[in-house]
């Protein structure tokens, strides 16, 4: 897509709403991310890990800034933007809420790949310029050697916590599907882009398919390298 | 002072042990200003409220690598240099958990200031490579006007609140000074450090009067700035 077929997407007032939904979504799920860690710190069992924990909740909060300009581009107010999905995160998050520290480390490794997953799938959609802030937005924190590493000792030393732990990633699996269900059947504008339009390819209900069993098989491979059936 | 007395300095182990202290109080106030803030947030009547709160917990959060780092550079493992100070600061917040958003947004303005003026006043003793990590961690996090504007617009539309936020800011500097002095009492090359040596200036009672006298008269400023009676 060049420069100039990029303005004329961005003119269409429903493509337009559907990227100021989807960089909304991201943005608000990134302030949630941070809010949660932040939280999951505080069950730290060292001063160590409680600042490993620290450093990904700033991490997923710096690129909030990035989706706030590109909505504020786009003529929207973030702020409103968001607002429609803090519902739907809100309670995932109160659906999840870790009961423990493991708990909380396979959350934000399962959560947050299971979300960038998603968005890197949309993105392939998106005009240049959003596809990038889309992109930089989900950049690895670097951090999934650490929770890895953690979650693996935890199992190595105790062997009921495997069976807990793989239990907890399905529920986190079938939360994540079930929000993000209500999320497309209540934004109008989100489904109809993912759908596509007459110029623009979209997501027949085949490759919709198609997509989820990717996303599935990306969650098994996390889950195994976490030790953990899925 | 030169970078070989600078050397001279370091290689006196009552000295490089006060600095690691130094250091390591440092660092364990930047985290757990960080988890504070991160909780404050939570209490944020709007979400450009929660954010901009969240964005100084990072902020406050990305100056302990810095120290983290020198602290190792002189030697030692940071994380056994700040547990003598997690008790004196976990109570400090213990004892003033804001009831409410003012109380937090009082909190880490005053809190903040008094912490960066101390330890700009105690900088003026360090080595030029130990000021400058000191220096650079104390950066303003910018949002001073944001605290200011919140408060004063409370204030405004709430007559009693300037009076329990007048106290509040007492019982914060009170809080302060008492665990400030806990912390001179047990670490006994801290407070030789002040003290001076014989090669080394360092405040004589007469000069660490002077120095509260400062620290007292900033925080009235800053109270004021608030519209607070300090």
């Amino acid at each position: 897509m060049t420069e100039s077929s990029d303005a004329g997407v961005l003119e269409e007032a429903a493509y337009r709403q559907a990227v100021i939904d989807l960089l909304a979504a991201i943005a608000y799920g990134e302030i949630s991310a941070f809010d949660r860690l932040a939280e999951d710190a505080k069950l730290a069992p060292t001063l160590a890990d409680k600042l490993a924990v620290a450093k990904m909740a700033c991490h997923e909060f710096a690129h909030v800034e990035l989706l706030q300009s590109r909505i504020e581009e786009l003529g929207a107010d973030p702020f409103e933007a968001m607002a429609p999905f803090q519902a739907a995160l809100d309670q995932f998050h109160e659906h999840t809420a870790p009961s423990d520290w493991y708990e909380g480390l396979v959350k934000a490794y399962v959560g947050d790949g299971l979300a960038a997953d998603f968005y890197r799938e949309i993105a392939a959609y998106l005009d240049p310029r959003t596809r990038d802030v889309v992109i930089a937005s989900l950049a690895d924190s670097g951090h999934s050697e650490f929770v890895v590493d953690r979650v693996r000792a935890g199992i190595a030393s105790d062997a009921r916590l495997g069976g807990r732990l793989a239990l907890w990633g399905r529920r986190l699996m079938g939360e994540a599907l079930s929000q993000g269900q209500r999320v497309a059947a209540e934004r109008d504008a989100l489904a109809a882009f993912l759908a596509g339009g007459v110029d623009r390819p979209g997501l027949d209900l085949a490759a919709i398919g198609r997509m989820f069993n990717r996303l599935t098989e990306r969650h098994t491979e996390r889950m195994s390298r976490l030790g953990l059936d899925s």
